[in-house]
């Protein structure tokens, strides 16, 4: 048995979200599909980093599985690409060591959050960004108000509150925003983030760029713990899972 | 009545084409079912530059349709796009005169086709480039051989057969080619293009790129008139309408 890992990218907008779920159209189900076949028939468990939820999108998602077959890495690559789904594509397969664990070795995420600013949205773009209706926020404002996310704090404000985890302590590394054109970026990296988390952050602090709340009721907020006293969770189509640290 | 003219975008994935035909979404059809609305029932006739079709894109099609409603333009635009689905979006409306038609009035129109040549395709492209698998053409080869098509000819080589067309003499004033990125981009100008002529002469060039055929190959396929002598229609999903002139 060798342990591969890969690193995946995949449009999220016709899938049910990453993990298996009965009767729904997941990345998961597609991945564990092709390698079945490929093992001609014997079950290939797929484990990723984490999952991502309906409608979001990956271009560094990583994932580990076990496999039997001698074929070289290259060409493990093309015959997943060939058999996958163009919405799912490999980008590397890589060999691993026998402990590692896709989800639990993790040490970092990235995720990239997109908001267009076009005063009509492209047709192109509505799938893979958020459109503001031609609303440009005070990124000013914004990059102020994300300084009070930045360190280790108990994010449970950020937390969708149907959620098991316990522990809410994440240290967030890095919040920063960038223009692409007329579409705004926020890249956010931390140790670790909780269920809907960078959607909630991306939510509040959009509602600081545009006026509704100051960039100091951050303080108040992080310190709240209380889910009830941040933003609107940002619609899942402007999400991207970039990048995973080991 | 009034005349108005219309700049629209639309992503073509999800349309059996621009033209109503029944039992399939088009783009003319989600057009006029909006505009009917909008008219409390009574029917509105929608006219475009020319037909696209199924999974061919537009950032520049013009459409014309008569109205009576009195809403001023920058409205007009907003209702428009309230109502339509998203994978159509109105760019611009303006006033047209009454003797204005998109059709007929056409002076030339630029398309765009775009190839991806990223070793593994982004799966955000899948839909909107063709999957080259990774293969670089020979670009200067395809500048070469684009010169045997720029000018005025018969172009029958390079229309789809099942046409009633008679005169099949077109001019094209321009015929480029940009990299962006792994993104190789043919762009084409004219007075007028046949029925598949871009996609027949981007099917051909790429032969030349890709050293299946040579440049001065060209000038031979333009003087035979025959279709077969020239390479493959180039896939749907590639071409882009650009912009009509009048």
């Amino acid at each position: 048995m060798r342990r591969l890992k890969a690193t995946i990218s995949y449009d999220g907008t016709l899938f049910a979200g990453y993990q298996v779920q009965p009767g729904e159209r997941t990345v998961q189900l597609e991945l564990e599909n092709v390698l079945t076949k490929m093992h001609k028939g014997s079950k290939v468990k797929v484990t990723a980093s984490g999952r991502t939820d309906a409608r979001v999108h990956a271009t560094g998602q990583v994932i580990h599985f076990d496999t039997n077959l001698t074929i070289p890495l290259d060409r493990y690559k093309k015959a997943l690409n060939v058999q996958l789904p163009r919405d799912i594509r490999v980008l590397a397969v890589e060999e691993a060591e026998s402990d590692f664990h896709a989800r639990f070795s993790v040490s970092g995420k990235r995720y990239r959050y997109i908001w267009n600013c076009e005063e009509v949205q492209s047709p192109f773009r509505r799938q893979y960004t958020v459109d503001t209706n031609g609303v440009k926020p005070d990124v000013e404002k914004m990059r102020d108000a994300a300084q009070f996310i930045i360190g280790t704090h108990d994010f449970s404000c950020f937390c969708a509150a149907n959620t098991s985890v316990v522990d809410k302590v994440r240290t967030v590394h890095d919040l920063t925003f960038e223009w692409h054109g007329e579409e705004l970026h926020m890249v956010i990296e931390g140790n670790g983030f909780l269920y809907n988390m960078v959607r909630i952050i991306a939510g509040t602090l959009w509602e600081v760029g545009i006026g509704k709340r100051e960039p100091s009721d951050l303080l108040e907020i992080v310190a709240s713990m209380d889910r009830g006293k941040a933003g609107k969770t940002a619609p899942a189509q402007g999400l991207y899972l970039e990048k995973v640290y080991y």
